[in-house]
């Protein structure tokens, strides 16, 4: 079974320490707006839904301790914890995203009390976890049928549960495959330079009980003309109208060498990594880092 | 201008420990037999033609010293001294392919005394250094004329001086051009996982002057279609007579995206790297070590 990347309970956010991963599982409560702001920062919860429901929760908590009965005072204080977590990744459009649906919800209400106001924030926040794990699950539903008993995939990066609330986008399928007795063998690119393959992808699919194979990136085209790879799974960072799709650095390689080698290659995505905004690839920025 | 990587100095060996590169340029003298067993057997000195030369040297150094006159107790003494440095790196077919020289070598002379063997076996020796040379040359020769003022190169893994005695097989025509005041830019795959892109051509690019680029092993794909790459040249581990070769993992990916983005991509080798025993790529084994 994957596990709970991120969940509330007891007055606190729990989330699994991604940094710490793969040699300690540990689990920390995130309990104030300055914990989470850290969390994000430091990578210790990754991953674009991940993230988003991360910072919303992080807003909750910067004004749960509102003690102020005054709309104007409580809405400012509101407002300052949505910039406040914007700043801990202002690169990850999720983020905005997440505080963008708190914005609407607050501005949705007509309720006027503090406390009431409070409450209802923090059901959207729990609610942005029963969603992604919603999509996550039709996710898995529709490209567990893709994959027969005995199935060879591959997959690159990690779009597994750690990226999301708990099932993950492109692992989704894999562990419902899982569950329902399939036996699969999954080639994990490592995912150089930061390795999220190697540290995350494989961890979570032997968590799940998955036969798994740890390759370097470069072994890809190697694999997929020798090992009767049946299917190529990976996720999305965002989606142009044509279907042009942009994902971590090593993607094009497995679609140039999945064309080649004549093995199907799918992208499991939710609707909304869709860009409305970006007709082809050729609209989507892509991010050269600096390390 | 390269580096020399293996010279015959007042008696000694002199090697660059390339186990210290990137970071340390030192040069360490080879006095005796089990040094360069050591020394090879550490990976001191890799790639396979410079293997191959400090091979011949190791069995030298294990019968310089020989004081003996009968030339059956000289032959045995010698015999021992091949076994001995083919036990280094056995699977190094370079190696078995110096001491047999050696032993052919031994063999043609009509000369008895053990003294005069000496010397004939390490001229042999000396021999190796000096036709490396020219072949790496001419190979550097031929391909710096496929490369014109301005050109942008992408090769992988280290088929460079320090593979070869001086010159390297795929950098050969990268230093030529740069001796010929082309200007070039060469993007350097890291080379997963023994990271001898990263390491180790990168250093030797950078140490000719040459502008390097180092990328991770999955941007190439990015690469090729985005920099505007002119030409691929990589170095060969074993080439079948019907031209397919084998080469570091990696390659095969490369040579797909080569096809994909119609860039050219060039194999530098020698002759001597042609398998006369593989009729095709099917025939020559790849090797799928444990680390």
């Amino acid at each position: 079974m994957p596990v709970p990347t991120i969940r509330w309970e007891d007055g606190r956010v729990i989330i699994i320490d991604q940094t710490r991963l793969p040699l300690e599982e540990v689990y920390i409560p995130i309990e104030n707006i300055h914990q989470m702001w850290e969390a994000i920062k430091k990578l210790r919860i990754r991953g674009a839904p991940a993230i988003g429901i991360a910072g919303a929760f992080g807003v909750y908590l910067g004004i749960k301790d509102y003690f102020g009965k005054d709309l104007d005072g409580f809405l400012e204080a509101f407002e300052q914890s949505c910039r406040y977590i914007e700043s801990s990744r202002p690169t990850a459009v999720n983020l905005f995203w997440a505080t963008a649906e708190l914005r609407k919800t607050v501005k949705d209400t007509e309720e006027k009390k503090t406390e009431k106001l409070k409450e209802i924030i923090l059901k959207r926040c729990i609610r942005m976890i029963d969603e992604d794990n919603e999509v996550c699950l039709t996710i898995g539903k529709n490209g567990e049928k893709l994959i027969k008993d005995g199935y060879t995939l591959l997959t690159h990066c990690n779009a597994g549960g750690l990226a999301t609330a708990m099932y993950g986008t492109a692992l989704s399928p894999m562990f419902l495959a899982r569950q329902n007795g399939k036996n699969i063998h999954v080639y994990v690119d490592e995912t150089r330079p930061l390795l999220q393959g190697a540290r995350i992808t494989t961890w979570e699919l032997l968590h799940a009980g998955i036969k798994t194979t740890l390759i370097t990136d470069n072994m890809a085209a190697s694999v997929l003309k020798n090992k009767n790879v049946d299917m190529i799974i990976v996720g999305a960072d965002r989606i142009a109208m044509n279907g042009d799709t942009a994902n971590k650095i090593g993607t094009l390689m497995l679609g140039v060498l999945a064309k080649e080698f004549g093995v199907p290659l799918y992208v499991a995505a939710p609707i909304s990594t869709f860009d409305p905004e970006a007709e082809t690839g050729d609209d989507i920025p892509i991010e050269e880092r600096d390390r």
